[in-house]
């Protein structure tokens, strides 16, 4: 996959992590302890899986400070986090230079646009007037930037992602394909007879840096000031995010899941796969949602937190499970309430035998 | 944001509304009350949020009829509903006339499809066989039009939206990017192996006056006949509505709804985000369904239901409170089982004792 | 709809039926019992329905073994399953002989890939660079290639379709407009400070023969390996399909759904619109799930399951309809604990009475 060697050494500097054996080792390539061949390094999370290592045939590994190893055939990166750790080898051994392909003789450049020299824009690219966009950036084919759109350096925007007029992206964004940044918010007023007039959505999308979009996700512009995704935020497919919500730093929003307008996540909150957050939610930082909840209400920092209406998680799983004892406990309940007032059918007509009145 | 200015006489009978103050004061823009500045209109959408006004910066207010003012710096435009005023009053403030771009030399329109001349086709539009498109139409940039296309006056298709063949848009409509329209609808039929024949859809979409529909919407082409859009439905993102289904006059379908084939949706239905409707179900005008609801029966007009299956909104409300409960429910049943049982067996002891057999 | 003719044997040979009437009929097209007219043929799916053939106009009828008629102005086949007879004889009506279009003058086919003369090319398709392409292959306008990526025959792709570097995309399979075949699956390691680093995704999706894929639906590429689409899986829009998940053979996956990483279904399942399944589950072979189920752990071959937590289909209806009982359960609780607590009192007292101790 990868063209470029690095030494043991540079990968451990970069995980900030230990070596055990040659520094020197010239290493090529990053691999899952199941494929990884000579040249390769690969990882394990903790050291209690070791048993794991019986048919590896990787020259390096990258592991937690508690393994352990008698064979001295393997070279070994010492760290405190080896899930982490092989991310960044990863990412470190895949990385490219930017190669700037130009501008793509189909592609439609607004009069108005000056692109920077070290730029790639694919065929099919479509850009409006006075846009701004910086070095390194990469369109991929189909992409449809509207007028006044600010872009920063080394972002990539993949197929087909649409970037309406005048939203703002930061550096190193990726939108995967599809994505739609800045389409109208949902908001209408309903006259007496039941017709719906648009509010005009005027606000824009603010994207910050280092944030990822998935495919065909949605993020709507503001129907005045800001739809908000703050830095390090990572959004996987299918979303919906409403006008004017703001998500904060390092969140994580994963597939299908929808957040009403208005909506404001704090620092890394974490929401689960098509979960539902109802309109002008305030959610602390670091909250945690399990997946196919619904959140109706604010929730403070570190609520870790499930269902719909959302229970705190533990009180939420206890709940499921009793959920399908229903049918039982209904049951129990009728027979109860049978036993119950025979029981005080017996007592009454004592009291009376015995004339306890 | 606006070129043109209106007179607040002029803004008056638009939102068909009372002025208090100068009939002939210049109003140039719209905005919140937070953020409105001198030549600007904002609005109050209750007489009791009077207090929000202390640091209000604007020219003038939309207001309801209760509201009472003393100072005289301020103009005012008095009517029942101010929040669909404002919409009315904010759009004409951003009307702009239709300017006619034409079509870009990088678009491709088949032959036997004759444009008006008052259009707009951008770059990396294609456009097939046999289209009938009205005057006015905006087409932005990567939209795919397939052969036998009819669309209507004034409507606008936006970035990478797909409309397949034959089916059929009204006037004024509104397509957001990445909306797909005519797509083949979910059929199969399947043999004694588990394998599955495609049942050919052969119908179409069809799509009345002033109808919208959200970001990579799908709605897909009936089996036969059409699935319709009536007119002036607000369809949010990432919807997705089956074959055959008929959605009436000025529905709310809001973001990620699924509806099923065939299924049917009276006048000014509202779908809360997230909801998912079987197949065949028929849902009376007006019905309401909360959020993440899922609907598998029909309901009458005028029904407000929530929950799986859908109960009516209160009833839904109090259980899914009660939901929590489930656990500690639970163990009340257990100590009330072993306390009946406790009380019968002194019952039936004593019953012996006193010898009342 | 059809140009081409058949006789009413060729039509029965294709679905296995048997004529009763005029075998050499001549049919031309395929309708709905309502609608059908002269020339066309029809089908009846049960017998007992034959209370719909009143008014009808058609010419024959694909009817069940069962189906009895006196008329002898009728043409029929009669099969053992007409849904699914009545598929393949529509299919075979509508079928065209595939016409290549060649390559459009406005498509961007990168210089190493070589295209078959067979194949059609619409406007504003780009292909990467040494891609391999089957032949009979229809691209429509808008459509993405990768780098490297392989088509097998017959395959068609709709619009605005992209297909990411590396991908594997079988024979006869149809991806409908929007649909986005791997993108990045959603992995990230996050650091003490919260801050998220992306786990490269160097696997890819492969798709095999005769599947299809809903507009705007995205399969994730595997983080190392495979995502992987079995043969005539038929997979509905806005689906989500994590990294390294597995459909199965002839699997049915309905609107909205989504499927978290590293999950694995059997042949022959079906999941219901908007169902979720977490990650590293494993379902076997023809497990049905209801709409907007959570799926969370595995479940054996031949399940019947539906809620979150999944129960057996038949106690999630009844836990479902419990539900809508609940406050009337608590209510009804509450009273129990007062009648107990009243008669325990009771028997104490009493049994102080009589000096029970």
């Amino acid at each position: 996959m990868s063209n470029t060697r690095f030494s043991l050494e540079e990968l451990a500097r970069c995980a900030m992590g230990e070596v055990l054996g040659d520094p020197q080792l010239q290493i090529q390539g990053f691999a899952p302890l199941e494929t990884a061949a000579v040249g390769e390094i690969s990882f394990l999370v903790k050291a209690a899986e070791a048993g794991k290592l019986a048919n590896f045939q990787g020259s390096a590994l990258i592991v937690p400070l508690d393994f352990k190893i008698d064979s001295e055939s393997l070279s070994l990166i010492r760290v405190e986090n080896p899930y982490l750790a092989s991310a960044r080898i990863h990412t470190l051994l895949l990385e490219k230079t930017f190669v700037a392909m130009g501008i793509h003789k189909l592609a439609s450049v607004a009069e108005s646009t000056i692109l920077p020299t070290e730029i790639s824009v694919a065929a099919f690219v479509s850009i409006g007037e006075g846009c701004v966009l910086g070095e390194r950036i990469s369109l991929e084919a189909g992409v449809v930037i509207g007028d006044g759109v600010e872009i920063g350096d080394d972002t990539r925007l993949l197929a087909n992602v649409v970037i309406a007029e005048g939203c703002k992206i930061g550096k190193r964004v990726v939108l995967y394909p599809g994505a739609v940044i800045g389409s109208d918010g949902y908001g209408y007023a309903t006259d007496n007879r039941g017709f719906h007039t648009k509010r005009p959505q005027v606000g824009i999308v603010q994207i910050d840096d280092d944030v990822e979009i998935g495919a065909n996700s949605c993020v709507d512009r503001a129907a005045y000031g800001v739809t908000h995704i703050k830095a390090g935020a990572k959004i996987d497919n299918l979303v919906q995010i409403g006008h004017n919500v703001v998500v904060g730093e390092n969140c994580l929003v994963v597939a299908q899941v929808g957040i009403s307008g208005s909506t404001t996540l704090g620092r890394n909150v974490v929401l689960g796969g098509q979960v539902g957050v109802a309109d002008h939610v305030s959610l602390g930082d670091a909250v945690m949602v399990a997946a196919q909840s619904g959140i109706h209400s604010d929730h403070p920092a570190g609520a870790v937190i499930g269902g719909s209406p959302a229970l705190p998680q533990k009180q939420f799983a206890r709940a499921a499970i009793q959920y399908g004892k229903l049918p039982e406990m209904g049951q129990d309940l009728r027979r109860l309430k049978k036993a119950v007032a025979a029981l005080q059918a017996a007592t009454e007509s004592e009291s009376k035998d015995t004339g306890n009145e």
